[in-house]
C-alpha cells in the first residue's frame, strides 16, 4: 500500500492523529518539502514517528518512482507531504504510476490554506479561483494571476493569490515581492486591479505563532516590508459588511 | 484565551497533534456538531483528551455566548468544530464578540473538504466558487446554487457542490436527492448545465474508510442509489487530459 500521509498547514504537530497512526504502521517512510515551506524536517518528524525518515527530492520521485511503486507493492510505504496531500499536482501523477502497477493507494488528510484562508472572516463561498503568482523569470513575466484576479473582481468574488515556491533553489516569495509584480503588471494591462490605494489582505506563516495577517493598502503593505514566507495575498471582491468588519477589527 | 480547534474531516481522529496538546491545556472543552457531520460524539472526544467534553447545541452557541465568553476571560475555553473551525461562518460572529469583549482568540487549523476534493484528481486551481445544494423547503426552493455553477461552467471551472446539512433535523442531503433536485431546477431554467448525460463526480464521506467517490453520468449515479452522507458533487467544468484519465482510472 502507498500512503500518501498530509503534514498539514506548518510544522509536524499539524499533522492529525490519524496521520501519525498511518505513519508509525509503514514500513517506509519518506518525506518531501519541494511543494511546500514547512518548518519541520525529516529528523524531527523520525523522533516523533519512531522510525527513520528519509528526505525526497522532486528528482527522487521522478527518476526513482517506480522503484518506490515496487516497495509498496509487497509493503507499507508512506510518503508524507506538506499541507493536504493532493493539492500538489505531483502527487496526482505518482497516484496514476501506482494504479497502472496495481499498487494500493490511500490519502490521509491534513490542514490547508486552501480552508484556512476563512479565518481571514472572508467568507470562503465568496472565493473565485484561485492563483499563483510566478516568480518573474529573465524571459518569462507571466500575467494570468492578474487575469484570474481580474475575472473574479468582476463577479464580486475574492481571490486568494498564493505566492510562489520554488524550493529547489530556497526562493519564496514575500509580500512586498508579490504586491511589487502585481503593480508592475497593472502598468501593461491598466485594468485597475491593483492600485497603491487597493485594499489587500497579506498572510504570511498561516497556523503558526508567528502568524501575520494584515489588511492595509498596497502602499501601507509595501512600507511595512513583510518578508516572512510563505506567503498569500487576498485581493478581496465585493465586501460584505460583516466581512469588512472583520477584517478592520482583527488585521487593520 | 479562546480557542477554536478543528476537528478535521472525518472522525476524533482527524484532529492535529496540535489540536489534541491544546485541548489538553484548556479549562473547559465544547464540542458542536451542528455546522458538519462527525462520525464520532463529545465522550470519545473526552476519552482521548482525558478531560470532559461538553456538547453545545446552535441555540447555546446563540444564548449563552456572552457566559461562554466571560469564561475565556480568565480560562483557556476551546471550542472543537468539524472540519476546519473558520469555514461555518457561525464561529465568525463568535470570534466578533470576543475581540469586543477583549478575549483573545486562536484558531487550531484541520482539514477539510475545501482541499481534500483534489483527491478527485481535478486541479484545484480549476474550481471555481464553492456553493452548497439548500434543502427546498415548502415555499422555498433556492436556485443560486445552479446559478452558481453556471457561472463557473461559462469560464471552463469546475464546481464543488456541498450538500446541504441541517443537523438540527438529522436531514444531510444524499447525492440521489442532490442529482434530483439539480434536474429540478434544470427544468425551470433550461441552460444545459444538468441533464441525465452528464458526467459529474459524486462523494461521500471523505477521509474515512467508507468513502466513496464516483464519476459517472447523473443517470448512472442516480440508479445507484447513494445515499451514505455527508456527500459533496463536483460538476466538472472544461476537463484536461490528465484529470480525465484520473477520474477513468480511478473512479468510473
Amino acid at each position: 500500500m502507498l500512503y500518501l500521509i498530509s503534514l498539514g498547514l506548518f510544522d509536524e504537530k499539524d499533522m492529525s492523529l490519524r496521520a501519525l497512526e498511518t505513519a508509525k504502521k509503514c514500513d517506509s517512510l519518506y518525506v518531501e518539502f519541494f511543494t511546500t515551506k514547512m518548518f519541520t524536517d525529516a529528523q524531527r518528524i523520525s523522533i516523533l514517528v519512531g522510525k527513520p525518515v528519509r528526505e525526497i527530492m522532486r528528482s527522487d520521485l521522478e527518476d526513482r518512482m517506480e522503484k518506490l511503486l515496487r516497495e509498496a507493492r509487497t509493503k507499507d510505504v508512506g510518503i508524507m507531504v506538506g499541507g493536504d496531500a493532493l493539492v500538489a499536482t505531483t502527487h496526482v501523477a505518482l497516484l496514476i504510476e501506482a494504479k497502472k502497477l496495481g499498487v494500493e493507494t490511500r490519502i490521509i488528510h491534513g490542514s490547508s490554506i486552501y480552508s484556512a484562508i476563512a479565518k481571514t472572516g472572508l467568507q470562503i463561498y465568496k472565493f473565485g479561483r484561485t492563483t499563483t503568482l510566478a516568480l518573474p523569470q529573465k524571459n518569462y513575466y507571466p500575467t494570468s494571476c492578474y487575469d484570474a484576479i481580474a475575472h473574479n473582481a468582476k463577479a464580486g468574488l475574492h481571490t486568494l493569490v498564493l505566492l510562489d515556491v520554488r524550493s529547489h533553489a530556497n526562493e519564496y516569495m514575500s509580500v512586498r515581492e508579490g504586491l511589487e509584480i502585481l503593480l508592475d503588471i497593472e502598468k501593461e494591462k491598466k485594468q485597475g486591479i491593483i492600485k497603491p490605494d487597493t485594499m489587500v489582505v497579506a498572510a504570511c506563516v498561516i497556523g503558526s505563532e508567528d502568524e501575520v495577517i494584515r489588511y492595509a493598502s498596497v502602499k501601507k503593505l509595501l512600507e511595512e516590508k513583510i518578508e516572512k514566507t510563505p506567503a498569500i495575498l487576498i485581493i478581496p471582491g465585493e465586501l460584505h459588511f460583516l466581512e469588512e468588519d472583520f477584517l478592520k477589527l482583527f488585521f487593520k
